[in-house]
């Protein structure tokens, strides 16, 4: 076994802390990969905190992983020591089921295996994330990383860019297609600059004035303050795709609405509590749809990295110390910040 | 103008009672048809009694409609006298946005005009339906009618049967593909015959073990009983499409975890109250999709009928006399028909 260091949380009411645990020696496919940078995800809090349930504590959070390939095992062809890779939400999968041969790992039978808290193979135990100085990966599950890129800004790409990425892909996003994007957080900030960058012209909905400039740089080509019921009556009816970033319970109709016929508006977040029940009037009286998308799979995880590559495209981040992944998930719950916290690992020190 | 008698609504709390009134003289476009035999929709009971709201009394409701052609005006070229023919829930759209360009009529920018209680073009009052000895209605909004059909049992074809087919098309619905379809009622039974004509594995859902043998019959393989949660069970993520025919509200999620990967579960109904709102997890973990689809377009829904000739489907009905039509009501209200009411206007005399 190798030594590794991290933050864990301690349990559910506890603020995360310095954690030393054991990662396993590389196997014949296994790469191993020091880590430079993990993102902050909204899901890691959750996850902490216990609220979806189910939490095994200690828990290291951390599924926007970047890093340098240290080792490999005798059976690895896709890495060598020194690559610069990626891994994001799932560390493995079951391999054999209809999704994963159609390369929808993220859609697993059997259940993917989480790169926090899902149950690792190879420990028999739960896996630990990126909040930590290195990680052991099954080769199929790491990512190639353009060194042309800010890594940093990379980090936030392997959950928030995938998640963002292939739904657009898949309901076909293109050149002019009329693109709503509602929520301007860490997922639809990555919304608004990938839908840009595949030629949409992009509707960005926030219930915040203050987001509007912003908004505009990031690539929206209108922006709608969703609270003003004059400015979203001029939508109605007009979008192709609309992407829904925001978590929280809210008004799915106000949305549907500004769908043209056949269009699609899906979700990418999982509220808490339920949304206020949608009207079917809504999707019956222009064949709408309501769905939802998870993640991405391998495959196009790597189409998006290279997409980001060519396109220059990296998520906007503030980068801070792993000391200060408490204050910053306090930031997170009030929206303070553009666009997604990012660690650098080279903080974290033995103890 | 020409004299016609029906049956009207005068007040939403009143029973329907025989009225007389005017029905244009043919235009240049118009076909004037003698009305043979029109179903009874749940919906005409919803506008007579003015459910929905804006019911404009008396309304003479009535969709499902089959005659022969009387009188063609000047200009008419599909249809001649004596010709069997058939009208369905729209007698006019705009004709030049883009739904009704795509022959999408039923999604027409504009609103379509309904059989009854719509904004009549010519009177500039409200459309008198079906409940009615005769009708005139613009060339294009007739449908031909095989004589090798009972026609009786053709009439529900003209919504129950066309707002079943579309979503069948729509979403690609043939030979193998596993479709659920929810409710046993004029919709369902329609849908449970045209999936299993166009070769597709049928798996009807139902509340009332009464309905099993019935089901089988009319061409499911398989029958759940969707109050049996082990049953339900053994479908989890099995279907590719669901077509939800009840409108009544209920548990969604039960039906939307039984859809594979990529699978859409399609409403027809819109019920007064909403259903409970549907989890974002059962749409996001599978990519899945909830939709609707309001009945068809006139090219579609003659392609329906044609299919019907070919595959030898009708409605299964029940004839009543025009004066049953409160009765009918009442006993539609408690589920109490197999499978659609059909009104025989023969019964339908001058007082």
């Amino acid at each position: 076994m190798v030594q590794a260091i991290g933050y864990a949380a301690p349990a559910a009411d506890k603020e995360l802390e310095y954690f030393e645990f054991e990662r396993r020696e590389p196997t014949a496919h296994d790469v191993e990969i020091d880590i430079a940078f993990c993102g902050v995800c909204h899901s890691d809090l959750h996850q902490a905190r216990n609220e979806w349930g189910g939490t095994v504590f200690p828990c290291v959070p951390g599924h926007e992983i970047v890093g340098k390939v240290t080792r490999v095992g005798d059976k690895v062809t896709k890495f060598k020591v020194g690559d610069t890779v990626g891994v994001g939400c799932m560390v493995d999968s079951c391999g054999h089921c209809h999704s994963c041969h159609e390369g929808h790992e993220q859609y697993c039978d059997s259940g993917l295996v989480g790169t926090y808290n899902g149950p690792d193979k190879h420990s028999g135990g739960v896996t630990y994330g990126g909040y930590s100085n290195r990680i052991t990966v099954t080769e199929g599950f790491v990512l190639k990383v353009s060194d042309k890129l800010d890594l940093a800004g990379v980090a936030p790409l392997l959950c928030a860019g995938i998640t963002t990425y292939s739904p657009l892909r898949h309901w076909g996003v293109t050149k002019g297609t009329k693109v709503g994007v509602v929520g301007l957080g860490g997922l639809g900030h990555m919304a608004v600059k990938l839908a840009a960058a595949m030629g949409a012209e992009v509707v960005l909905f926030t219930t915040s004035a203050s987001k509007v400039d912003d908004a505009k740089c990031l690539g929206a080509q209108h922006v709608v303050i969703s609270k003003d019921p004059e400015a979203m009556a001029a939508w109605q009816n007009q979008l192709d795709f609309i992407l829904n970033t925001v978590a929280a319970p809210h008004d799915l109709d106000a949305f549907l609405s500004l769908l043209r016929l056949d269009g699609t508006m899906c979700l990418v977040g999982i509220p808490a509590e339920p949304h206020p029940s949608p009207s079917a009037y809504n999707l019956v009286a222009k064949r709408r749809s309501l769905a939802g998308s998870l993640i991405g799979g391998i495959a196009e995880t790597q189409e998006m990295l290279d997409f980001c590559a060519e396109h220059g495209i990296t998520s906007d981040i503030e980068l801070i110390a792993m000391d200060d992944i408490n204050e910053a998930y306090e930031r997170m719950l009030k929206g303070d910040v553009k666009y997604r916290f990012v660690i650098d690992l080279a903080t974290l020190k033995q103890r």
